[in-house]
């Protein structure tokens, strides 16, 4: 490939790109696709409808680019919480690195290793790429030190800004716990695996257990129950209530308002007889023994203090380590019910059968893609689509079905990761929306960095793919070999998957399909509800940026020419992301920034490995002196990490008692406690009546006819699923 | 090597144990032996030094065989502890795994083995050991499955009796915690890294932290101080004392006593003087703003109740995770004091830098073996030491020179080890004597199974010891080529270095040389104090146990002669060691069987290496069936270890919760508090008021002719140095 080729790769790119933003800018004008571009905003502030057809929603406009640049971070924290704030701290550590990266080796390397060969230039942009990478520099040559400089250089900025970031979200984290309204899940401990009594129900032994070993602060609990008949009742409800309210909102429509509110209040005069035998039980009413039996072994607890709970979670409560098994209990909207009722003892061989399963996967994901991409080789669709026979004998079809297809089928597969892992993460028994996210993000990341960096740097080289394990010791030679050959690759690999992968990202293709299906098809004219928003792809996109991130790195000092698409990409990134947080995105929980020492571990991975190459690559290219300054750095690399370890990442395992401490201080002068323990009572509730969140609710109101919205409430309130709430409002 | 050889050898073997064993039950009745081979009575009861002579005490007698066997666990637990039972509990599993393996070895896999090829077998006494292997079994034979069953049933006896083990040591970890008097380490908790503050001492930041943050359970602190000229003062008075009281004894011998009493009481005066300044400061004394600048950042802290420390101990402080670190206190005696005063933040490094520094010491260690054996060459000793050249032309010397020499040298050679070992735990800046001996017992442990197994087996096959790093999926391969030609070398080696060291253990050879010297040499006639008196070398013995363990299983299936002697060398450790934790080694300091998980993992492990070499040798002699079955036995022996990390060892790092509140109620119901909090104030003491110990405060109040002595407290008092009792004592 020469610079030509590149420059019309990134100007089509380019042009795609502009297409697509444009596109977005007009769609996200249209009053239709508000549910999908601005779920958050519709959620958070209700949006007139009654927008009338201007000229100007057809015209492409930057507009929204402004926006989301001029936020700011108040409105970040508002709109996303931290853990978006954090993502958004990976982009911006990357985009400064990368500028560093970008300074030295663009104005120091791309010279050194045009020049690095006495040879014939072409003209500029017919030069190979090659000419621009180490490999041009010649054995033994003086100039090595130079690409040892920028190594330096790279790594130091790299940690210094590392180190600058997890300062800096640690201190987001703890203002996070701080500063939050009172959380009901500090207060609140998850018990698994409470063991069985012949005399008396789990709830007699979690009341007995806690009101024994901790008088002073154990307030009340609430079991876990079996998700069974109830559970699917609730659902069938939900459906009935959906069909209910659309036939009634088409009725408003035809201005017959009111008409079916007897119809469903009488529904839900039915629905209300049944789900009292079901309302979230407290340990205050044991009045139905009949229960039992459907009381699973695990409980929240509910303490006086945030510390006692703390302390609750981090002790070995009993003498046989698989029973009474405590942890901080994740937030009300966090937790994944239907994993509570996993038994504790099965946890840890879950956990062993999903690493195994989920890395047998990774190993052997390629085979079957290469499997059914040479199944749709030419030859096969011209015997299976014979008529297709004339359009394939013409060159430029040919070249595009040969070109494209083996990668769309690729794309196709790679669509099926994230959902794959995902399923992996529920079926290892996590019992939080968060911590289920987290894990696959972590699967997602160590699939995406093996399949796309190395098998292709593994399989792009002469070694064989399964060969490489044999050796130990010539892995960086190997890689030095590799690296460099397939810096192009990852070049258009930027160039295509990362800024193509933002277009689609900011357009959202797939919820906007399926709003026009359910608008101009199915007909339905209601906004869908915010069970259906959704919530960031941390899972996905994490992965994705330090994918990048690794790329970056490993090509910066072999290969510099990436690092301007890259920068590209993440200023584009910046942008999108800012928008998409703003706008789309629900965030449901706060993991408080949890996921931050997986990046900050996949950077240094990232930064050890480059040089580790490089490493490689001097000791090739014969220059002892830039492989003997190599070594220590590799050793200060991964002694930084050590002290970043031991000096920032138990705050994001355990919270700080000293902090805790205070806040439960704090409670107590403002004399918070009675109200903090009703919200304790109500805030876990595994069957909500009816899991109508706060839109629907208010719709409902509005709907009935019932007058205005009687409870001014704090929307925290609402959207923890208050039953008594909602069981006055339905009916009043 | 034929059979008869091996018998030869073992029958010199045997006869130097008889010998050695019997020259033991010599020398024990020699009344000037006491203090070498009954230390621990000595302490612990008076013994009569009016023995006269009788001809018995030149007579050998096995009478300390039958008092070692009928000794009941609870004599062992008295003279020992938990830790002396759960050390025996490491032979007694290994006695019984092996009398499995033997039998199932020796009756099936032997016959097998011998009759695996057509061929003229010899006379059976000239019959090469190479017969009776695993290797003389021919390619594909059908008799595979015989291997594989004793590998099966093997594995299967090790795990249900490891399980047994975890679970009874595990109740007896538990036993120890609640049944052990009042434990004033279960109340304490040790901070480090106190944040330095200009306005304030150290002390005082203790003091306001914990009672702002642990208002109701903090009692009191301790500071630790900086070991200087006190320190230095303190041994140097020490030094006069024996010196003093050697002049005193020979004096008394000379029957004039109580003549230098006056003398003595004159220094002491001085001391006294001296010393008030560096009492053990509790936090009610701290009338000297002096000592500030000495004061270390770190401090004991005592609380109200055990569960009130093992919290402090076990949550995160503070929001900067490198201040107020705290952990559960070691047991008074068991301070490292002073480790105590290196900073917090140097610990992870020293961890660090000493790990590499074992472990190139444990890569690097041959080399210089190697090198100086060749040094000693028979070429090398004529030409250096022309005199010898008569006698090495001998052949019988010529052998013995070349053939014990290079041993020789090597045995020299690992005699340093556990001491090196031991300096780079402290260097580590462990704080407790017992945390301190388990890590360098996990160096020698390494060491030991990688310069004694690994390195023989490797080096003893074809493959060069270096180039085996670059190969990694044909380890399997390589070791089951290796094994069964080393297997001879291990058999002899159980026989030489097994039997003679636990020879070399039982006559304590060092300490009767020391005392020898001592007393017929320096003519010093008193009998050393405790301060001299060993402590179980936990750090060398028991990775010689686990060592033998690894020969066994690994040898088991592919060489099963090794069996027998292997149970004899089992048996013979049952014998010595409990004789040794009976009358010779001191218990100073209890970990609770904290060495445990080490020994239960380093038998899984070699379980895994032996599958994992029956492996290869199943897949080098084509028998596909056996391998088929040997892949899972694998995975459920590794499934299995993960059961227990689960299950049992969480119990080893943290103390549950149930148990230590029990006590706490107990103590309160029996109005033990005040008691308590005293012995807290005292239990802790940098610098005990001259290192004097019981016995020699003993035998000063005796010399002092100061009446009987005066103190009946429990001995458990005495032996934490209480510095009131012994300021008494001094001046009385």
């Amino acid at each position: 490939m020469d610079i030509g080729a590149l420059l019309t790769s990134a100007g089509i790119n380019i042009a795609i790109c502009v297409v697509l933003l444009s596109l977005y800018s007009i769609l996200r004008k249209q009053p239709s696709n508000v549910s999908v571009y601005f779920m958050r905003r519709l959620i958070s502030e209700p949006i007139k409808h009654s927008d009338p057809f201007r000229f100007e929603r057809l015209v492409p406009s930057a507009s929204w680019i402004v926006r989301a640049w001029q936020a700011t971070n108040e409105e970040i924290l508002a709109a996303g919480g931290v853990d978006a704030l954090v993502f958004l701290r990976i982009v911006v550590f990357s985009i400064r690195v990368f500028i560093i990266a970008a300074m030295i080796c663009v104005f120091l390397l791309l010279p050194v290793n045009y020049y690095g060969q006495e040879m014939q230039h072409k003209q500029i942009h017919s030069e190979s790429l090659e000419v621009f990478t180490i490999g041009n520099v010649k054995e033994g040559s003086k100039w090595f030190w130079t690409h040892c400089l920028a190594l330096y250089v790279i790594s130091c900025s790299a940690c210094v800004l590392l180190h600058f970031e997890y300062k800096n979200i640690t201190k987001m984290r703890l203002a996070h716990i701080t500063g939050s309204p009172v959380n009901p899940s500090h207060f609140t401990v998850l018990v698994r695996s409470i063991p069985c009594s012949q005399n008396h129900s789990y709830s007699k032994s979690v009341e007995d257990f806690f009101s024994t070993y901790y008088p002073a602060s154990y307030v009340s609990h609430q079991m876990v129950y079996r998700a069974g008949r109830v559970d699917k009742l609730m659902k069938d409800v939900e459906k009935i209530y959906r069909k209910l309210k659309t036939i009634e909102t088409q009725n408003k429509m035809s201005s017959t308002p009111g008409c079916l509110c007897g119809g469903i209040m009488h529904y839900f005069k039915m629905l209300k007889k049944e789900a009292e035998s079901v309302e979230c039980k407290t340990s205050s009413d044991r009045s139905q023994p009949s229960q039992t039996d459907k009381e699973r072994p695990a409980a929240f607890v509910f303490f006086r203090t945030r510390y006692a709970a703390i302390v609750a979670a981090q002790v070995l409560q009993s003498s046989n380590p698989m029973l009474w098994v405590t942890q901080l209990a994740p937030e009300p909207n966090d937790v994944y019910w239907s994993n509570l009722s996993i038994p504790y003892k099965q946890v840890w061989l879950r956990k062993i059968a999903t690493l195994l399963g989920a890395f047998v996967f990774m190993f052997v994901f390629l085979a079957p893609v290469t499997f059914v991409q040479g199944l749709t080789q030419l030859d096969q669709l011209r015997q299976t689509f014979p008529f297709l026979k004339g359009i394939l004998k013409q060159k430029f079809m040919n070249q595009l079905v040969t070109g494209y297809l083996p990668s769309v089928i690729l794309m196709l597969f790679m669509y099926a990761v994230p959902p794959t892992m995902m399923l992996f993460s529920t079926i290892e028994g996590n019992v939080s929306h968060s911590e289920r996210k987290k894990s696959a993000g972590i699967k997602v990341l160590y699939f995406t960095i093996w399949n796309v960096f190395f098998v292709n740097v593994l399989s792009g080289s002469i070694i064989r793919q399964l060969s490489v394990f044999s050796s130990f010791r010539d892995i960086p030679t190997q890689l030095a070999k590799a690296v460099p050959t397939q810096a192009t690759f990852f070049t258009t690999y930027v160039l295509t998957s990362g800024w193509a992968s933002l277009s689609c990202e900011v357009i959202q293709l797939f919820p906007l399909l399926c709003n026009g299906f359910r608008r101009f098809i199915l007909r339905r004219q209601e906004e869908p509800c915010s069970n259906h928003a959704l919530t960031f792809p941390h899972h996905t996109e994490i992965p994705r940026l330090l994918l990048f991130g690794l790329l970056g790195f490993t090509c910066s000092i072999m290969a510099p020419l990436i690092l301007p698409f890259l920068l590209v990409y993440f200023f584009l990134a910046f942008l999108v992301y800012r928008n998409q947080i703003l706008n789309v995105y629900v965030p449901k929980y706060e993991s408080g920034g949890q996921f931050w020492p997986v990046v900050h571990n996949t950077t240094i991975f990232s930064l050890v490995l480059t040089q580790v190459i490089a490493l490689g690559v001097f000791g090739i290219k014969r220059s002892p002196v830039a492989s003997g300054f190599t070594i220590p750095l590799i050793f200060l690399t991964l002694l930084f990490n050590e002290y970043c370890r031991q000096r920032f990442s138990p705050v994001f395992k355990r919270s700080p008692a000293q902090v805790l401490i205070e806040m439960d201080k704090q409670d107590e002068n403002w004399g918070r406690a009675e109200e903090i323990y009703k919200l304790l009572r109500t805030a876990y509730c595994q069957f909500p009546l009816l899991s109508l969140d706060l839109s629907t609710s208010q719709e409902l109101s509005m709907a009935g006819n019932s007058g205005q919205n009687k409870d001014e409430g704090s929307s925290k309130d609402q959207e923890s699923h208050n039953p008594d709430l909602n069981e006055i409002k339905l009916s009043s």
